[in-house]
């Protein structure tokens, strides 16, 4: 297990000259999976590789009957204006497809002459879902970030003592998520200040994001079977960006006792590129449990987990204001942290979800919770940064924030580098805050 | 609004001998739809509509051209093998086609005779989800069952102070919902005895039925955009039976702080017809809040919720239990309820979940939440009926329960009935517990 393979080769060089400067997401080591077409085209959505600047058009290889027949079936998928049926093929068929996409695009391949009539710049495309997205799960795996909110929300109650038991999750809302480049309204809801008697219909006042990963599922489980965690790795498709927008005065009225519910749903964006777990495996790391803290449940545990359950992914969140876009000064960076952080794994989070015989299904997206680090300013919300709208964030325009204004744009970022392996990356995942919508009532 | 028409008329009487004996669940003025093959065929699922014993085959009617031309897409799409299609088309497509099924399937119709080679016997098909469920919400709409459950998981503090304003609901899963029939093993997951110092893993072992209302979305709404609640019923396709099976003991560890998750996903059970909101029409009743209890924020309020939001539907569940199967006794009456006690009506869950601007789609599922009258003998679960399992439940056999036991098989009934109206029936909703599988871990 984790045994690299060549196609994680550090000195590995593609004939896409862009994809070897050492400073993109996207080198020959990545190969991440996304939907896409030629921007404002009438062309049917597809699956595309990323290379460099450049996407590999994966309906046109498709067309072209290039590759070998072992991998025909998942080049064939990738022809779908999304990628269930390539999730659905399970992690040999991803693997296999991988080798082959890794040498066909290797410095000295003789397919360089007709896969390079096949890349589009990244610049010159649009993007929609990777996949059709059954059903969303959110969990809230980082205990630096479930100790701050919990604080505010319970001061006398924050770490609740099921946390380091189960690794908690709720139910989240598929139909709103969209891809990066989102354009929302500020939600309307109900909400009550705290000395108020009653609650109020207004637009919310403390709209917040929130950094996760997204994690896709490939292959699921039939109901009623459960997922080891051991096999959690055959059954996830790879990882990608997620911003969990946040209405917290709705949340802080609405959420007892049945959890966050129109606080959540009006909208979560996700990165278009989705990162495989392949791609990963030299950022995975050895995963620990304080000595302290209750060691998991044998179900939630394994020697693969304290091996190589971390992934070690550098995440960061910026914030461009309408002010920064009329001076046009660059998007200040909020905060950085680490997916490392994390108190429970991917592999918990599936082995958990599918424990009591829950079916997971390709295309489901679980989100990791809010990737807060342990220091304060590593904090992935801005409720945690403003310690709850208490405290106002300085940013060096001049400009204060306690939650997002009207226009804001939210930009996360993810990658993973280190010495002696290729820097993979993730892109961007970016949305935009419009103003609330008039309304009669 | 309300306004009843012909379709409506209790005198109505239909070529299908079966429907007119004043005890069928689906006399001529009811007409609910429904997806359907012959049993063990490999046929596909098509669209059927229920009129006394016999289900109209939707399909062959489509491929006939027997209907005008003004319905001939709504027929069209219910050769489809799930109805999202029917439902996305809006509420006069549905009223025009139940108008021509009314016409061809009353007595002296000119079509008797094409459209009696279209009948299957009832006994002798099976159905799948009627439709393709991307999102699923659960409501918990009765303020009896919120005071009761409140009142076994919070002693000091059963009804939490925003419930008498928001229309408390969250999301679940999809995946895990299946039709009348579902057989499900006992799920696993954690839970923690009260005086224990840590949980274990273990079969569920206070398992419970929640006697709920689904409520399915036709037309949707577009993200951004909310329902006014004077429209929600160009929005709601029909109604129909829901048991959401409950793991109590999981979800008394899990729920804080947000909300039930594997308590609840491992397994929900809807009756294969939906019954329209059209045929719902003479059960409309008035809807008002006592005196006492705040008054609904305008957006949750109108005249018309006040005089027509209820629905009058007697709700009744029963038990099957092993030995009364080996005996060959009828299943055993638990509870009975009425949805006409919903704190909250079908309209202000709808305008409550799109206030915000989250998009409901064609085949979206709300669930009422646990219809419990109030009266505790009219309890919607287990654990109203035994007082969170301290006193068993005495069956006229001579078991008891206190939670449900496996080969246990709970059936939910419901049915419109009244003085000058035909009776409108939802047929039933059935499932069965099977045994905690056997695991290592």
């Amino acid at each position: 297990m984790y045994q690299l393979n060549e196609t994680h080769d550090p000195e590995l060089k593609s004939w896409v000259v862009s994809a070897n400067d050492g400073l993109t997401d996207f080198p020959i080591q990545n190969l991440p999976f996304a939907v896409f077409r030629p921007t404002a085209s009438d062309e049917p959505f597809r699956v595309g590789v990323a290379i460099g600047d450049q996407v590999l058009d994966m309906a046109a290889l498709a067309a072209s009957g290039l590759f070998s027949d072992s991998v025909q079936d998942a080049v064939g998928a990738c022809a779908k204006p999304q990628l269930n049926e390539l999730m659905a093929m399970g992690a040999a068929a991803w693997s296999g497809l991988r080798a082959e996409l890794s040498k066909a695009l290797r410095q000295g391949s003789e397919l360089e002459e007709p896969l390079s009539r096949m890349l589009i710049a990244q610049v010159a495309v649009e993007y929609s879902l990777p996949c059709r997205i059954g059903d969303y799960t959110d969990f809230y795996t980082s205990i630096h970030h479930a100790t701050a909110v919990g604080s505010l929300f319970r001061p006398d109650n924050p770490l609740l003592p099921n946390y380091k038991w189960v690794p908690i999750g709720y139910h989240g809302r598929a139909s709103s998520i969209a891809v990066s480049g989102q354009k929302f309204h500020r939600p309307y809801g109900q909400v009550k200040a705290p000395d108020a008697a009653e609650p109020v219909m207004s637009p919310c006042q403390r709209l917040d994001y929130e950094l996760e990963m997204a994690i896709y599922i490939g292959c699921g489980n039939t109901l009623g079977e459960r997922i080891d965690i051991d096999a959690v790795d055959q059954h996830v498709f790879g990882l990608s960006l997620l911003n969990d927008w946040s209405a917290r005065d709705i949340q802080a009225w609405e959420y007892q006792p049945l959890g966050p519910f129109l606080a959540k749903n009006f909208a979560s964006t996700v990165s278009p590129w989705i990162v495989t777990l392949e791609a990963l495996a030299p950022y995975r790391k050895a995963w620990d449990r304080q000595s302290e803290d209750p060691q998991p449940l044998p179900y939630l545990d394994s020697a693969n987990t304290r091996k190589y359950g971390a992934f070690d992914i550098e995440l960061s969140v910026y914030l461009e204001t309408e002010r920064m876009r009329k001076q046009a000064t660059k998007a200040e960076k909020l905060s950085q942290s680490n997916f490392e952080h994390s108190y429970w794994t991917v592999g918990q989070m599936v082995a958990h979800h599918s424990v009591n015989g829950c079916n997971l299904c390709p295309g489901d997206l679980l989100g990791s919770g809010t990737q807060s680090g342990p220091e304060h300013e590593e904090a992935g919300s801005l409720l945690e940064l403003s310690r709850g709208g208490k405290e106002a964030i300085q940013l060096s325009n001049g400009e204060q924030r306690k939650f997002l204004e009207d226009g804001d744009v939210v930009m996360m970022s993810g990658c993973c580098q280190r010495q002696g392996a290729a820097r993979i990356g993730f892109g961007e995942v970016s949305a935009q805050v419009l103003p609330a919508r008039s309304e009669t009532k």
